[in-house]
C-alpha cells in the first residue's frame, strides 16, 4: 500500500475571507468581499459536488494499491504533524490564495520529508506554494488567463507517468498558465500544453531533490472540470506510484571519517 | 571572426528529379512528375527570390563576427570536402527530401568534426537527416502538416539563443512539427512552438556531442516566410555564436597509460 | 518475466585470431601470435572456469524473474536475429577486442530495437561496440591500465539500480577506465570509480533514446574477478529491472496530420 | 568588467568566538577555546599572510575585466546590502563554521539576486550555506576528513570553466569531500577530484536558477595552499566569466494576460 495525503488549502471552497482581504475594509467593501467569496464558493461546490479534495480523494481511493489521507489547511500544524509526515510515502498539495499562510516552518518540514524520500506531487496553482518554491530553488512564476481550452500533450510517451495516456487529452475549460514557467531544467518533461488563446506551458515536469522525486502537473483549476477527466486522475495515480520512496534517508549529517577507506585496507593487510 | 559553412540540399528548389523518382515511369508520369518539380521550385523561388541558402547567406553576411561559405549537395563529397569541414567553426544544414543521398562516409565526417568542436545547426526539415540522427542516436520522429500559423515561444529567456528575442514570436504561416518529437532530453529547451491546429513542438533545442553543440530550430519550411523574419535570422546568428567551438579536439584515441599519475608522484619523491 | 539476452564477443575466451592479425605475418609471427591468444584464453577460464558470459548468466538464472538466452558474435547474424531482438526486454552487450567485426547492419538493427524500447546494458569495454556509440553519438574515448585496485562509489544511492548496494564496493583489481570519459550529459551518474593508480571515472550511467533505457557499467575485465562480486552482479539485475520496457514502440515514421486537431474540435460542434 | 562581490565568513581567521561556543562555557573552557581559535586563525594565517580573502582578491584583481570587492559577515546586514547586490555581477562566497549567523532575511536577498540573474559561486565549505541550500533545495551533506592528497579530474575539458586547465590538477593537500554528495543533477559536471584516501567528488558542478548561474567548486580548505594554486585561481576566474549575466530579470509577478495572443491577432485583423 503506498500511503497518500492529500494536502488541501480549502479557503476558496469554504469561502474563508484571510485577514488580509478585511482589515482595512469598511462595512460597505467587507459585506461585498464575503458575497464574492460565498459566489466564488458557490461555482467550485457546482463544479465539485463531493469537493475538490472529495473529488480527488474519491478517484485515488478506487485504487487498490492506494492509501489516502486528506488534511487542510485550517486543522492544527496545517494538517502536516511530522508523524503524519513520516507516514506519508506521497504528498499532493493543492493550493491557490493562501500560500503564506503555510509558515516556514511547516514548509521546511515538508522540504525536508522530500528530501529524505517522500514523494511530492503539487498540482496547478502549487507552483507558488513554499513547498515548491523551496524545493526548486526559483520563483515558479508564469502568465495566467481564466477560461481556454487546454490540449495536453504526452511528449514522453514511455515514461511511467504517461503510462495508458494518449498522444493528447483535451480540458474543455482550464485555466492557462503560459511560458515562461521559472523552473530549474526538468529531469522529465512528461507533458506540454496547448491553450486555445495563443500559449503553450511544461504542465507535467518531473525533479529530484535528496532521496524524493518531484512531479508537478498543471491541470486543476477550482472552477474547471479537470478532475472529473479521467486521464488526468491516472495521471495522477502513475505519479504517486513512480513517486513512491523505495528507500527513505536515515542521516542529514555529514560524516567526519577519521581512517580513510584505503588506510582500513592497509589495516586489513589488502594492501 | 566565426567560419560559418551553410549546407543546402538544393533539390526542391532547382526541381531536381531524384532517380527513384522517375526510373520506373511512364512517359506521361513523368512529364507530370517534372512539371510538379517545376511548379515546386517556383513556389520556393517566389518565396525567396534569392534562392532559400541566398536568403539566410545574405543576412548572416550583414554580421560583422560571420564569414559565410555556402556549399550545396550537388558538389562534390556532396560540398563536405575533409578541408573545408575542418575549417568550419559552425555549419548549418537545411535538407527536406534527398537525406539519402548524403552518404554515410559524409555523414560520419560531419558527426567526427561535431565530436571535435564543430558547432552543427540542423533548421527545419534537418530532424531527419543523417548527421542529426547519429549525432542524437533517436529517430527524429514527429508529426506534421503544411500551413498553420505558428507562435514561438521563449521558455528560457536567459539562454544566449534567446538574447534579444521577444516573448515570443509569430510565424503566419509555416509547417506544423508535432510532439511527440523523438529526441533525446535537451540539454537546454530555449523555444516551445504553439500552431493555430492545436499542436506544441519543442522547436528549440540544444546538446553536447563530444566538444560540439547542437542547435536545432524547427522554423523555415521552404514555401513559408520565417527566413524573412528579422527574429528567426537573429535566432541563428545567436546559435552561431554559441556554437562556435573554443577548444577543438584532437586526440580520438583511448591512450594507454602504462604508469599510474600516483606512480609518478612517487617517483618524483612526492608521496 | 523479463527476457534477457546477454551478448558476449567470446573472442580473446576462445582465443580466436582475427584476420588482421595474421594476415601479412611470417610463419613465425603467427606461432607467437597463437600461443600469445591461447595464453590470453587460458587466463581468461581461470578467472571464470564457467567463461565470462556462463558466469553472468548463472548467477542472473538464479533471478526468478529472468529468463537468459546466451548468443555470440560468433553465431549466424552475430547471434542477433530480427527474432530474437524482437523478443528481447534487455539486451547486456559484453565486447571487447572485436567491435568492428559487429557489421553496421546488426549495430542498427541493435540501435533500432532500443530506440524502440528494449534496454540495453553494455558492458565494461562496450563503450566503443557499436550499438553503444551509434546510441549516444559519441567516441566512448578514455584512457586505461590494467591492474588497479578499484572502489566503486554509489553516487545516487536512492536510484533504483543502486538498491541495495553499500556507500562503496571494494574490487581487488580491475582495468582502469579514466576521465575525461567522451559521452553525452548522463540522465543519471549512479557510480563514480576511484582506482589506486589516481584516476576516477563515471562508471555506472543511464541514458534513454527513444523508448529504450541504457546503463553503461565499467566493472568487468575478462581477467578481473569482478563478475564474481556479488554486489557487481545485484547492480546488473537491477539494471536489468530497470531498464526493462513498459511500452514498445510501434511507429516509426513521421505521420502526415491533414486534418489538424482543432478541425476536429470545430466539426465536432464543440469550438 | 564583471563586478565581483568576494564575501568572506572570515570567523576562524580572526580567531571569533561565537556567542554559542562560549555561554555555558566555565573560566577554564572559556581559554581553552580562545587559545584554540587563536591557534587556529594563526594556521590560517601562516598558510595565507594576505588572508583567505585577501590572496583570492589579490590574484582575482590581476584581470584586466575584474572589478573585486571583499565583504565579511561581520559587516551591517552581513556586508549585503541590496545597494551592492544590485551591482554585483558575480558572487563568491566563503564560509565554513558560521552559516547560521546570515539571517535567512539575508540568505533569501541573494537568492532572489542569483534569481535576477547574478551569478554565483560558493567555495568550498559553502555547500552548507543557506544561499547554496536554497538555491538547489538539497542539503549539500557530504563525508569529510582533513588532510588527504587531492587531484582534481577535468571531466568536461570543452567546458569555459575548464579552458586553459590540464587533464589534472593536484593538490598536495585538501580537505577530503566525499560522495554522495546531497545535490540536484548538475547542469555539467566540470571537474571530479580523487582522493589520496579512497574517495571520490563532484568537485566543479554548475546549476541555473532562473536567470542566475552557479558553480560550486570544492578545494580550499581555509589550512591547505590550494588558493596558491595557478590552476585553481584560473577557474575562478574562468567561472566568473561564464557566471556573468548577459541579462538581468525585471519582473518577479505572475502577469495575468485578460486578453489573449489570439484575440489580439484576431483585433488585428490577422485571423
Amino acid at each position: 500500500m503506498i500511503r497518500v495525503t492529500l494536502w488541501y488549502e480549502n479557503v476558496q471552497e469554504e469561502g474563508i475571507a484571510s485577514a488580509a482581504m478585511t482589515e482595512s475594509a469598511s462595512e460597505e467593501e467587507r459585506e461585498r468581499i464575503l458575497r464574492d467569496l460565498k459566489e466564488g464558493s458557490e461555482r467550485i461546490r457546482r463544479q465539485y459536488p463531493d469537493g475538490l479534495m472529495g473529488t480527488i480523494a474519491g478517484a485515488l481511493r478506487k485504487e487498490k494499491d492506494l492509501e489516502v489521507t486528506c488534511v487542510t489547511q485550517q486543522m492544527p500544524e496545517c494538517g502536516l504533524t511530522q508523524e503524519l509526515l513520516e507516514n506519508t510515502d506521497v504528498l499532493i498539495w493543492w493550493a491557490h490564495v493562501a500560500h503564506e499562510e503555510v509558515p516556514d516552518e511547516i514548509a521546511y518540514r515538508v522540504v525536508r520529508r522530500v528530501q529524505a524520500g517522500m514523494g511530492f506531487i503539487p498540482l496547478h496553482s502549487a507552483h507558488k506554494s513554499r513547498p515548491f518554491m523551496y524545493l526548486l530553488g526559483t520563483t515558479g512564476t508564469l502568465s495566467w488567463r481564466e477560461g481556454d481550452f487546454c490540449r495536453v500533450w504526452t511528449v514522453s510517451p514511455s515514461h511511467p507517468i504517461a503510462k495508458g495516456i494518449p498522444e493528447s487529452i483535451e480540458l474543455s475549460e482550464e485555466e492557462m498558465y503560459g511560458e515562461p514557467f521559472d523552473i530549474p531544467k526538468p529531469d522529465d518533461t512528461v507533458f506540454i500544453s496547448w491553450y486555445s488563446g495563443g500559449e503553450v506551458f511544461r504542465s507535467g515536469c518531473t525533479w529530484t531533490r535528496g532521496y524524493g522525486k518531484i512531479f508537478y502537473f498543471q491541470p486543476g483549476h477550482e472552477t474547471s472540470p479537470s478532475y472529473h477527466n479521467p486521464y488526468i486522475l491516472k495521471i495522477i495515480a502513475n505519479a504517486i506510484r513512480w513517486a513512491a520512496p523505495e528507500i527513505v534517508r536515515e542521516r542529514f549529517d555529514c560524516p567526519n571519517v577519521p581512517m580513510s577507506p584505503e588506510e582500513k585496507r592497509k589495516n586489513a593487510g589488502r594492501i
